[in-house]
């Protein structure tokens, strides 16, 4: 097997909700692996603003244009997930030092659990070096403006979500 | 173009001298990129311990068994050498915070002189974590054992020159 | 317009506890700005110790030998109560790393929000740069001594209201 | 009274698990103090994996060996409990910056409220850099493997009350 | 005297070479401060890229549309110079943690040394957030375009400078 | 050989010139270690302010009340030195983030150079947490008052060179 057949990237997260930010790292990643999987991580312990569903939905809405991406959900440990399809590099966008600290923290633990599943980090796009869900969670709560944040699809959900009732924020 | 056919990646850095650290992360990079290119930077105007040649030598022992890798040197903007070279990512490691933010700033400083080249990271291995040229360089101006740190091959470099007389660390 | 007449401050915050080190910004930037105003965030989504109106009299009572400064309420963005009152630029204290990469996104978020609108920001002063509310409310919960760290009136007003069994911390 | 008779270490903490990250910190905490109490901090604001008993009694196993070490829970100020037991010093282990900031915002605040008591830190082995009770909390909740990060003691404990339905991770 | 007749601003720095970063910075000051000296620091100990005068002339450059600003040079330590000339606050602009923590370290110091004289900071703008004096000479030396960095009249004295053989980067 | 009986500290460092910090370190290992050995690295690279032996003397004259110190000079590797004499400890201040990630690296490689040493930290004093042998020699370099920064046998030391004219800064 050559390097270039075996690189299968999977780039997890929550994505609630997605952002500029992660929507400039996905085209970014897919660029560099033949294959890229953006997976929504399925974690029932917090309390999301969107449902798991929704999340990969929105996903797939703005990314429909990358060729080689596929966007899925998960459940259970990253890595437990990558190995069993065959996915042989992770992907995370890094902001600030806690970001980072955290991060570290993660791919040395995650060596630990399966040496050999990679992990590659790329620095933020200037423009979207500030942006986090969360800050894009309570703008949305304290009434603020959130088009310069989120592609034009997830806002016109968010805003549809909301004109019916359905979204607490 | 497919995504894997333009991949072809430059981990450019001072290497001197290299460490376990480097060894690391060109094995590590070899296996996400098709062609890894390892560039030492010849910039005159530091003071270095070993020679641009010598490090291109050491750089070219100790990767010997990986095929996809090539080793040499190069002048000027990182950025400007990759483009001149069809290179399209470029390497970094991270260690510390104080290495994540300096290659933060290199690497909105590179999307703003060649926004077509992207920066990828690597986490250190746990076993490499804290290991640094300039730390090997202090450690062998102290009189201290430097086995640990390097690959064997630049151990032994270092002590026939330290041996002869060529060598004033 | 000339820069000093139209230079009005707010200084926002949660202020649960106000601390000594919260006192030492307001009366620094009374020093800045013309007129500065302290505005306690209604934020109804925290579980607080103190009521806002709570806040908002105790403010009062440390602030007033200061005659520039004016303390109130606020609900929803920080930059939209700005501009709706005809603030120039929002002051904040850093004290440490965290702080700091936190203000700093803050800051570049409300840049995109509000472009007209400033942040300035203080260096704490020695003796307060360790206080913080949430340290205050821990030593307040585990029994301990609060007075090095918050203004008199305010550790009159929870000692009165833990006797009376108001304040379960 | 010479220095080496008054050196009564106390190494606070959650515990909650214990990892061998502790098991370490304690070990060397134990080589460098006469006497060290090992103390579980008995805050009934959080909702713990394991019970306080539970953790002095894990804690009392995987430290049978060392012995000048004696393990307790507590409750109130860390300083107050030092004072009363006549413990001069406060061990910490430090891993990552946050930790740092934290660590030291801590012992700011306990030299103002408990000036006589040091506060004393290790550096973390190598090998348990990265591990962190919420991190092995977390493997455990997405059902993966906690033997690289705990004591065999730790696990068996765990695995049974999962086994038994004890443990809602 | 009235908080706003006393406010007069000192920005000092190296300024070797200005950037846009601190062109922005001292515009956005010129908006807080009715009046606002920027000072180059003739620090003797340090090889400079541009002498002092030079920085000043390209200082009055840029700066010329904005009336209340004055640019002067000045010698020893920064409180001193205040003092002398009756400037109330020190400005700097902050980018990066290290950054931060140098700042904080200067700001402390010049309390114990200067406690009338407050030290305000700015957050950097987006678009000038990764730049630094150095980080431009560094492009320069390896031959790199740095007019994305600089205001016009700095590329253009550069180049001039460069051709005529008298810049030695 | 019991705990107790092994503890002899080892306080390196450059000492150029002893600083109020310092003397705060000393004082509060003194108290944790039955014997400590304040030690001034003699790195011929560095230019320093002070020779090694005016360093010596003047610790010895700050410290002549602390009975249980005593005051050297070494060359080469620290952990060499702590080694050669017995020494199980070594000691060393934290003040910020960038100070505590070098002395992560230097502990994470001194447990690969001698894992049978141990590194413990403090914490800086509140009110010497800002202080620094560089900021001490730049005030003195700029022409101000270090007074607030060292003890008074320091300063009055460096205030007879320099009126002799012996000291350079």
């Amino acid at each position: 097997m050559t390097p270039q057949e075996r690189q299968y990237g999977l780039y997890p997260g929550s994505f609630d909700t997605p952002t500029n930010g992660h929507l400039n790292i996905i085209r970014r990643a897919s660029r560099l692996f033949p294959r890229l999987c953006v997976a929504v991580a399925n974690n029932s312990a917090k309390s999301p603003l969107l449902t798991v569903e929704e999340r990969v939905l929105l996903l797939r809405q703005i990314t429909e244009d990358i060729r080689n991406v596929s966007i899925t959900a998960f459940e259970g440990l990253t890595v437990a997930y990558a190995r069993r399809n065959g996915m042989t590099a992770i992907v995370r966008g890094l902001r600030a030092v806690t970001d980072f600290e955290y991060e570290l923290q993660m791919a040395l633990t995650n060596q630990q659990l399966a040496p050999d599943i990679e992990t590659v980090y790329f620095a933020p796009a200037l423009e979207t070096s500030f942006m986090s869900s969360s800050t894009v969670r309570e703008i949305l709560h304290l009434g603020g403006d959130i088009s310069p944040f989120v592609p034009p699809q997830v806002e016109a959900f968010l805003r549809e979500k909301i004109s019916k009732g359905d979204l607490h924020v």
